[in-house]
């Protein structure tokens, strides 16, 4: 409980997996100068005031060609002296889009491939990361059971500092426990 | 997209809410030097390299004496220019923990009051923030409903990096789907 000026610890990279429950498919990518050509979803590091949701959004738009808008987030990874993160700790974050448009054009600098790829192919295939091959049964739970079983839904909240708001995340809360103290 | 070597960007705060299934009772305190006398959970910043639910047992133990363990995250907030944060961003947590002891020895240059609240008293109060209302009936749903309605699970992974673990969470995936591969 350090009274000390906080200073930040963490960098932030979020990444986007654009599902389109319509054709059971998702937008994967192939990064060039990686050792391993592994499927991922795009995604990239937070910039300073930049919402979580919003940097999925603007990094599968500028790696893909592809425009969508944010539903949830999936999973939440932390990790402290990874070789890539300069000594520090990073968060990783996975947000479930939904594509508003289908057209990739991806950026050759950073993709070496990219796809739609059916969701059951990205859930078996062994060309993939631990957490790209977790988040896609997670979304394979939530496609066939409902996305509410899998989300982390955002809400917007009033800070405590009047005029500012934030957003939070956790699940969803049925509405007879958003007025619990109306219950008893 | 960005290539650009990584920095810091946001610090990472956690709170701890110590949560007693069989007294129906959770850990409060009221901070000093605060405008308003609010009930909330008891937690600080994270120390570089320190995991989530690690910062959420060490404050809690800081601040009021209370041995606990983690169980799992119920929000995640993220805020951009609060007053306090010195121009950066900053992500807060609040962990579910379940305590291991009982004995309130809070420290006096930190907390005005810290007592064991019944959770329904906490979920009804006006004298709280808005993010420890919502926290509290989450763990009145979960508390009632089963925890796997508002548990975000946690789970260790291997890194691509050889050697290194990491921390996922994520909600709770049915044994069913951790196997999909095997399943179609």
């Amino acid at each position: 409980p350090s009274r000390l000026p906080g200073y930040a610890t963490h960098q932030v990279g979020v990444a986007g997996a654009v599902f389109d429950e319509d054709t059971g498919k998702v937008l994967v990518v192939q990064d060039r100068n990686k050792m391993k050509n592994a499927w991922k979803f795009p995604g990239g590091l937070s910039e300073p005031g930049e919402d979580i949701g919003d940097t999925a959004i603007r990094e599968v738009l500028e790696e893909t060609g592809i425009k969508s808008e944010f539903k949830s987030l999936l999973s939440i990874r932390q990790q402290h002296g990874a070789p890539n993160a300069f000594g520090k700790s990073d968060m990783y974050i996975i947000c479930r889009l939904r594509p508003l448009s289908f057209h990739i054009s991806f950026c050759p600098h950073e993709c070496l491939k990219c796809e739609w790829m059916n969701l059951t192919d990205l859930a078996q295939t062994d060309d993939t990361t631990p957490i790209t091959h977790k988040v896609a049964n997670l979304l394979l739970y939530g496609h066939r059971e409902g996305f509410e079983k899998v989300d982390i839904a955002m809400q917007e909240l009033p800070s405590v500092y009047v005029g500012l708001f934030y957003k939070l995340y956790h699940r969803e809360l049925p509405e007879l426990y958003e007025n619990i103290a109306r219950m008893d």
